[in-house]
């Protein structure tokens, strides 16, 4: 049997710093406003005195949904990853205080909800489909592996592997025991998580049962739903693709359904893939990657267009309007995709990573870090807006939690090997077979495809060091050490340099950034006659504010003359925390034109506009107006 | 107060004959097939021995729907139509018949329903707001009137006397009556048909208090739920803008909801405006028209874009793959057109009439006459096909009585005034100010816009000829008797020829028939980046089976080379009934380029290709495949 074992180990976000002018503002601002305010959201939505086991006093309205528990599950955990890299005596003290609570509502067989502990005692395991009961021990079990990594205090662990250990008495095969799974993944890659902090091989196999388990027939949740007296085709979504049930997993072939769910139930798949050795498992998430990255995903890494399913409708159904494109299923694709890179480190995982991150991820959270986004559209006709809060508060802490582990994307080992995946201004620290490696990248990315690489070492050591050259960069040139070397060969998307390494060697690796003319495949029919600008990683739009006067609709570009350089790129300190525009001339039809008109067979004037673009992340942080990603191409 | 009574009378449809290579045909086989093939459906399908009351015995399955009354209704006024040009014996029998059985199903209070009568005769008149009891009314009043015209037997007619008597004695305004109105608009213009017919003026007067009365406060659908113990906020579409009783018909700025019932009560507020000289409403009628057809109007005519009520969304919203665009709803808008263009003689409202027949309704009939679209979207994958029948056969008989009529909405007149809106080879006997003229029009209309006119006339006559400019000719030469007029002025978009007439005098009316571009505006965004292709009143498509092996949406076409007139016309008679094609050269994009991309930077490589366009409502009569309305404009 083929070895499918991951040969890349990611380097931990702790040993990765940042100092550039991207990152390290907004991983400061992760810290300073956006854990502390969603701490503060928990507070006041009764998430945290839940754990107090009497939250069913009266309240003014049913606020904390039945997940409530995941919501600070997943604040613990972005608190105690930010607490390792940016200690915070007053942080430290208020997350042991959460963690307490909620070991103190664990229940005496370890079981550990507030929801069906108090609310509905007698429901526990009764509805695994729509319920959310694992996926809020999963989201628990990743706070508790955090916080133990983060504090070196195992007590917070110790009850999660209590409660698993509990629901691992109760499902699986064996005879005694439910053949559930949940509903909604995430127990799954929480339970590998949990494995690989405690060695406790049973967490390991109960993740492979889940995985295992789910979508055989006869279908559990037809069982359970037959046991709470219901009728199970009268399921809401009629049938089980929302939640990637319909089928075992090794036999299906499109990504479907809730888009959260698929992502965190294929990073399980992947995790699974690599701790049993199954090439099945692989070869299932090569299948629905492929689905995904060529038919289903957003230029902005954003992914699942509908509102309806939360999720994934059909191939080259990509709105933009109108998109869904929850943040945690960014989250959850950039989590999948750091997964798949590990295996053989092929850079066009790399490529979703960074798409995402810079993209439909970094759109989520404003510039201030206290305002979110749920759906992440590619336009907008000015009725969208980041939210302080949502009822279904499931993104802003996967925000925090992905922001302060960021570093953890950036860089790989593997025996004899050091991978640069992503670029920012910063040091880290690496251990390549046994020695550590101090590697400094000095850089303005993304706002300038110039990185030099500067590797610290205690004595000459010969290993490879693997830079990702990204699916934007066309062309690029590196120096070793001032010496050009600018035809090494890339292999699975990767500069791959071979030497003895030397204290004090510098590469210059310089990826040409040129305004890039970005169309969509003939197939998605929404996007057909229009493009969008990229530069570098960062895809741009254009905002309402920025063209005064003017309906965003109205304004064609000419993307030959982008080409042809006649766009400008002005970087601008000031701006939006510091951000290159792109400026340049576009037509804006005249309005008058098409008064009472809806169609015509005469030309329509136009007049010439200059218009500004700005890197997508950014927009919805001045006065709410119209945005768009995909712009006209003026036509012949 | 201003005097808002309609200036012109349509002609009656059996004072225009057609001789023509268009619509000749398609008149045929509406009497030959298509009349024929709806009898034996409404026969099988238990909607005329429904009639007999007892039809609860069991049934297969229940095909029968709520309104099914109202399908065999549509076939007696389209039977009644027809044979009033078409006489035939076989189909008067079972006319007669037919009649017979409506009869004997009448209560003796007039009631005449025969749901209501045999399956649910505790239910009468208990929900107006769902179950089309005046709907199914209306439109056996509207056969009745058909019936009485095309038979000179008033027995029909008389009947549904009867029931509008019982309808007046149960709904209005005093206090011992309901007041109540249909969800689905109907009987309001069927009243008013049946006060054209009969003189009584309480039918006219009930007409008027449906529409004065629906969408007032208390509302009656509240009251009426809360008898049936219902909780109204449960209504399925929440608002009352799904049949148009969200507010007083008065107080409407925009269309909106189903889109049928909104062309049935608009066509009802066009007729009362007449009769009640009511400039409110004519102005309602003028307000709701200007935001139809300047913001939710598709380019052939079809209406409502969604499937979700059957109607309308949001202004400048017009999705082309997935429109509804329901047949009912453009023979509903030519019906509510055809009442706008009597007041005085505006072209835009016998536009929108053309644009309607030649297109979106025509589309809905096969070539063959017995297969039907429902919905008429203006693009496909090739998963949208004409159906023999539906389980809702509204359309249909729809079709059939259109067609039946169809000579009504080529001519009117008005004092001293004759008016040609249309154009197609036949003749047509019209009385000017007492005095019988003949039309004859000698045309190959649509294919070609020159039309020769013919007037015959006993002796010489001064009056008025007008002679419609349609929307999408610029130019045109007009001569009379040989001499050049082409200086004429165009009036309302009518070219006005007064001059005292002789026998034998003809009109050559030249309109320039250049292959246009049409582009939608710019707040379209499906339509961004496309044009359609047109020529005279006919919208072209390109489809899949003249196009083999090339996916629709790898084509593009520069439109800049048909102005250039880089396209072909090309008649061919033994093609689809005999049609003008459109041909030329088009580009499409390599497909093996987007293999495992979904979008890429460098412009990819394109062949040249000749395409093929066909009328639109042409399409889908060979075999399955892809159909575009919208082609994709080449980009700079």
């Amino acid at each position: 049997m083929e070895n499918v074992k991951r040969q890349l180990e990611p380097v931990p976000h702790t040993d990765v710093q940042f100092n550039d002018q991207f990152w390290t503002p907004r991983l400061e601002a992760n810290h300073a406003v956006t854990i502390p305010h969603i701490y503060r959201q928990c507070v006041e939505t009764d998430r945290v005195s839940a754990f107090d086991l009497n939250f069913y006093r009266p309240l003014p309205a049913p606020i904390v949904l039945i997940f409530g528990d995941s919501d600070i599950a997943k604040w613990v955990e972005a608190a105690s990853l930010s607490l390792a890299t940016r200690p915070d005596p007053d942080l430290e003290t208020t997350l042991d205080q959460v963690a307490d609570k909620i070991i103190h509502a664990q229940q005496t067989d370890g079981y550990l909800n507030t929801h069906f502990t108090v609310a509905d005692p007698g429901m526990r395991w009764k509805n695994l489909r729509d319920w959310h009961e694992l996926y809020c021990a999963g989201h628990l079990m990743e706070a508790a592996v955090a916080h133990y990594q983060a504090t070196g205090n195992s007590k917070l662990l110790d009850a999660l592997s209590r409660y698993a250990d509990y629901i691992d008495q109760t499902f699986g095969r064996e005879p005694h025991k439910k053949r559930g799974y949940c509903g909604h993944p995430e127990i799954e890659l929480a339970l590998v998580k949990l494995y690989q902090a405690t060695n406790n091989p049973r967490y390991l196999e109960l993740a492979a049962y889940f995985i295992n388990e789910r979508g055989a027939q006869p279908h559990y949740f037809d069982l359970e739903a037959r046991e709470r007296g219901e009728n199970p085709s009268n399921y809401w979504f009629k049938n089980y693709e929302y939640c990637q049930a319909h089928l075992p997993i090794r036999e299906q072939t499109k990504v479907v359904g809730h888009a959260v769910r698929a992502m965190y139930l294929l990073s399980a798949v992947a995790d699974i893939a690599h701790e049993k050795n199954d090439f099945t498992l692989l070869e299932t998430c090569e299948r629905l990657w492929n689905n995904l990255v060529t038919k289903r995903m957003y230029l902005t890494g954003a992914i699942g267009p509908s509102r309806h399913n939360e999720g994934f409708t059909e191939d080259y159904d990509l709105p933009d309007e109108s998109a869904y494109a929850e943040t945690c299923a960014t989250i959850g694709l950039i989590q999948w995709n750091h997964r798949m890179l590990q295996f053989s480190g092929e850079s066009k995982y790399a490529d979703v990573i960074e798409r995402g991150l810079y993209n439909g991820f970094l759109s989520s959270i404003s510039l201030t870090g206290d305002r979110f986004f749920y759906e992440n559209p590619l336009a907008s006709a000015g009725n969208h807006q980041r939210q302080h809060w949502f009822d279904c508060p499931c993104c802003p802490p996967n925000v925090a939690r992905t922001l302060a582990s960021l570093g953890q994307y950036f860089y790989s080992t593997s025996p004899n090997h050091m991978w640069v995946h992503l670029y920012a201004q910063g040091v880290a620290s690496l251990e390549v077979d046994g020695n550590e490696v101090q590697v400094r990248q000095i850089t303005n990315y993304p706002w300038d495809g110039e990185v030099k690489l500067e590797i610290s070492i205690d004595h000459p050591r010969t290993f490879t060091v693997s830079l990702r050259v990204p699916d934007w960069c066309d062309e690029w040139q590196l120096e070793i050490n001032g010496v050009s070397e600018s035809n090494r060969w890339v292999q699975n998307g990767y500069l791959t340099i071979e030497r003895t390494w030397q204290d004090g060697d510098t590469l210059t690796y310089a990826m040409q950034m040129p305004i890039q003319v970005i169309k969509a495949h003939p197939s998605v029919r929404d996007l057909q006659g229009k493009f969008a600008l990229q530069r570098g990683p960062l895809v741009y739009c254009i905002e309402g504010t920025d063209h005064p006067g003017t309906s965003l609709d109205f304004i064609s570009v000419n993307p030959q003359q982008i080409l042809a350089g006649q766009f400008q790129v002005e970087h601008q300190d000031d701006f939006l925390g510091g951000i290159s525009i792109l400026r340049g001339a576009a037509e804006v039809m005249d309005e008058s034109e098409w008064r009472g008109k809806l169609y015509r067979h005469t030309r329509p004037l136009s007049r010439p506009i200059e218009i500004t673009a700005i890197p997508y992340y950014a927009w919805s942080n001045r006065e709410p107006g119209e945005m768009r990603v995909w712009l006209r191409s003026i036509q012949a």
